[in-house]
């Protein structure tokens, strides 16, 4: 086997556009958010808190990127009693609040988007309608 | 868009005269209470621990103020499954303990009270004792 | 030897008073602060963040006032080297800042006070006005 | 004294355009940089980690921008025993790093950023381009 290996990767210019894309949605919703994009290794490229977001929703929108980027799913969709679990033993790093997306281009998880301050149907929509404009990326749809 | 904008804030003054509120009824009720006033930002602006509250309701009291200016509505009405994760997500600091109250003047959010060593509903007495004593805070009712 | 025995302790009613004194130097001196009240178990009792304070003078106000309680003489005058590693062993709360002064009455520690946002002998200042309004308490003298 | 009063506050517009604007001066330095922006109470509004930048630079960025703003002066001037003691006196929060500088509109404080990955001058330079195309704010020459 070889002892290096190449892999995409998402540059902070496709993170910038993801957050600018949430942020007009976002806008356009009149629901302030805190929006976080991290890379495959679950570390923060770039974030934004709107005027009148929650304060607390950063430390959220953070841990939902983190999440969704590591679990390369939605997040809010694990069973209860797993997700404390998993909250427990990460230092309250795995969140199961819906609102986190993974970045998944090509079939690879390059990173994840996080979105907190309104509900989770809200900040799910304006994640997704960031991936929706990034070329290639996988959206979602949710019920 | 502008780059800047004003906004109304709660001086310490403010934060003191809440306290001292807070103090008087807690007194009157017999019942010790630890009291916080965080600012809009969640930042502590006046704590006071009184004779023979509980040790541990410092950081009770300083998380359900915090909660509650963060949310903008009082703490201990979410539903539960969704607190436990909220609580995970940020380090603790979102708490659903009755007890904490925003601070609302003129439609705006300046803070949040949080009361902690009572049962619940006596926090929640204490800290609405305090808005009712403040110009033009709104105060709330609970069942 | 008994088993038990009395303690002097310091009330919120003691503290609030040593914080509105403080406020009130602070305040002529035009220097707004951070002032923090702690009991002789390192415990929080009372604070205060003065309006155009500095935010993260809020933890050092508080370590100040925990520093001079629990050491028993005024924060700023250890030898530095030895200051670094009672740091570095106590999560930071033993700091060498100048601006904690300990609450002393009839020659008991009773508590501590921690002034932070000025320069050290601002902090020194207001903390120490607040201690000469306090009944029986031990003032301090600088250079 | 009134129990209100109104600030300028730096919207997330405003902290965008900074970021944009530090991300951009750094491009043509070709020194891939770690850019964060807080608000006057030292919440982060907006951050980016640029390909390349040092990943262990998130913290330092954001530390950089906090204590600018509570500061309210460029980060890496001061003395460097009070230094180390002021950091461990706020969980690392206080640094003395050159790259943070203070955002200052009027007269008024209204956040600050902090730019690290470079070198100390190279921080300080990104930083201070930012500010050199915000309307309105007090930039800074270093020798």
């Amino acid at each position: 086997m070889s002892s290096t290996f190449q892999q995409l990767k998402l540059s902070h210019s496709g993170a910038l556009q993801l957050l600018l894309a949430a942020v007009e949605r976002a806008t356009a919703m009149r629901k302030p958010q805190c929006i976080a994009v991290v890379d495959d290794s679950c570390n923060l490229l770039a974030f934004v808190r709107m005027d009148d977001a929650k304060i607390l929703a950063e430390g959220s929108a953070i841990r939902k990127a983190k999440t969704a980027a590591s679990s390369r799913v939605p997040t809010g969709d694990m069973e209860d009693g797993l997700a404390v679990k998993l909250a427990a033993a990460t230092e309250g790093n795995t969140t199961n609040l819906k609102g986190g997306l993974p970045i998944i281009v090509d079939g690879q998880v390059i990173g994840g988007i996080g979105v907190g301050s309104g509900t989770g149907d809200e900040d799910r929509e304006v994640g997704n309608a960031a991936l929706v404009g990034f070329a290639g990326a996988q959206t979602f749809q949710f019920d």
